[in-house]
């Protein structure tokens, strides 16, 4: 296992150490138990956003908190979903008076935890909804999900009611506005590498060197097939084809596109597979009006990549380019 | 070779081609010869400010083309460095009438582009200057270099040389500061494995399971030595050390700290880094100013990290927090 890191079980813990000292002008740190919250938290009058998964996603979602993102967010170890007592922390933090919004991925554990945390919080009367992304079009039930998982649809509900909440929107509101958007994204993703748990210290899965893993989890768990490897316009066409059929987006469709890598993709290949992904989309009469091309939802040091795409309506798109101040996205601020 | 491409022979072109689609907003691109430009360039009454390199070390430099960072970039095939024909494409579009700064990593043949396309562009009556980016403390010479390597003082350098055109600052004043912030910056890199060329197909060097290379280049040139893996805190022990050492800093120093991955390292193992090198920092009596911590001078998918230094003054804290809208490098628009 080669990896930057000392004794494999302090992984995520010296993450959040760096973080804290990274980023102390946007972010407390709490290492017990772990969670990342802005530094002003809570914000007064506002609706508290949360999110949290396991570690070993990142920036998902430590690096979204910040003003017009998350209020706070709770992962676990790596690969591990967060426990109740982060997210009743989280909502604690989050709650300014108006209740919290928990955006949760639909992994089983990921959803348990904030069913029975966000109870605990109302318990307190802080007043909680939450909102299940489950985008994945990959498998209908995977290793660690009952449904389908959540993908980078995640990571576009994260930034929009962040800027409707900074808006001043209600609670209701928020949270009607998080469902549309889990409606309207789809994705999925193919790995070309297993990834290496720091713990585990081998690869999850073994995948011949001549092969690829399309429908893959983000935690390497199995997709739809294994076949041999293609080239980069075959596989972006496998990908968008099964996203873009299963909405079903039509011709006139605006759509926020992501092209993410899973952690160890470098960059000039994510714009190789956008340039297909915008041929395909073009020749389905899908506009493209935003996108993001980058490392945003990983699986630790994984080979390969995801598509999501998300019908876009004039107010998506306005809270989409609302100002953003987070390690991970940041614009306008 | 597991890699999203389609033939070797064309990941930079189609990689151009899906950063004119992706970024059609902010730039202009060219593919004969290749360049990316500002969608509004040439802007006028400004100094230009153009850099360039081989491809491969993605978000370098075609990521930091767009308001308050580069007018223009031309960066080769991979690992291959720009031609002066490209060069003085760029340097035509990034003349607004003030002259242009071109800036250049200290590797033979990107500064021999640069000399002979600079004095091309002067010849047709362009005021062009060159400052050459040499921070590598690894190594005195190198395969591709007479001298120091450019690494990530670029980066900065790009930056705040951006600002100051914004300012309106003249050629003479932005060449003065880019040779200041080279006076200032010190970098050195590891790498865990190799990087893989798309044409070659097989790792540029062999690197056993058990060993790290110390001081390796952006294009996987020998380093210092090469040594057993260790823990993530004794590898930054290292790399910190020797670039604290080199200029010195010193005791009271305010610096810029750069955390980069190779482009196959995950962002929670560059905390981890991040972490230990707060720490001895601030044993140093060292305050870490401003921090950017990513994957932004790359080799391809090689696994691995550097750490920048670069000290600050109060004129360059400024000009880093001057707004910035390019595809890889954003804030405040």
């Amino acid at each position: 296992m080669k990896k930057l890191i000392n004794k494999p079980e302090n992984v995520v813990k010296e993450e959040m150490m760096g973080i804290a000292v990274a980023h102390a002008d946007l972010v407390k740190v709490s290492l017990d138990p772990y969670y990342v919250a802005r530094v002003n938290a809570p914000i007064k009058d506002k609706v508290g956003i949360v999110s949290g998964t396991g570690s070993g996603h990142e920036p998902v979602d430590y690096g979204f908190v910040g003003p017009g993102m998350l209020d706070a967010a709770c992962d676990g170890e790596v690969f591990t979903c967060q426990t109740p007592e982060q997210v009743l922390a989280c909502d604690r933090l989050a709650n300014g008076g108006r209740g919290v919004l928990n955006i949760a991925k639909n992994f089983s554990g990921d959803v348990m935890s904030f069913e029975i945390g966000g109870e605990q919080a109302q318990a307190e009367g802080i007043d909680v909804s939450m909102v299940v992304i489950a985008d994945d079009v990959a498998v209908e039930n995977s290793t660690w999900t009952q449904g389908r998982r959540g993908l980078g649809t995640a990571l576009f509900a994260e930034k929009v009611c962040g800027a409707a909440a900074d808006q001043g929107r209600d609670l209701a509101q928020i949270t009607a506005l998080c469902k549309k958007v889990n409606d309207w994204g789809r994705s999925m993703g193919m790995a070309l590498t297993s990834c290496t748990v720091p713990v585990k210290g081998s690869p999850t899965f073994d995948l011949p060197e001549d092969q690829m893993e399309i429908g893959v989890g983000v935690h390497g768990e199995p997709g739809r097939y294994r076949m041999d490897l293609k080239p980069a316009d075959e596989i972006t066409k496998i990908l968008a084809e099964a996203v873009i059929t299963d909405l079903p987006f039509k011709k006139g469709d605006k759509v926020w596109a992501l092209v993410n890598g899973l952690g160890g993709t470098p960059l000039i290949e994510l714009y190789v597979v956008y340039r297909k992904l915008a041929e395909i989309c073009e020749g389905h009469g899908i506009a493209i009006a935003r996108n993001l091309i980058g490392n945003y939802v990983t699986s630790l040091d994984m080979a390969g990549c995801s598509i999501t795409l998300l019908k876009l309506d004039d107010d998506l798109i306005k809270l989409w380019d609302a100002p953003v101040k987070t390690a991970a996205l940041r614009w306008g601020m």
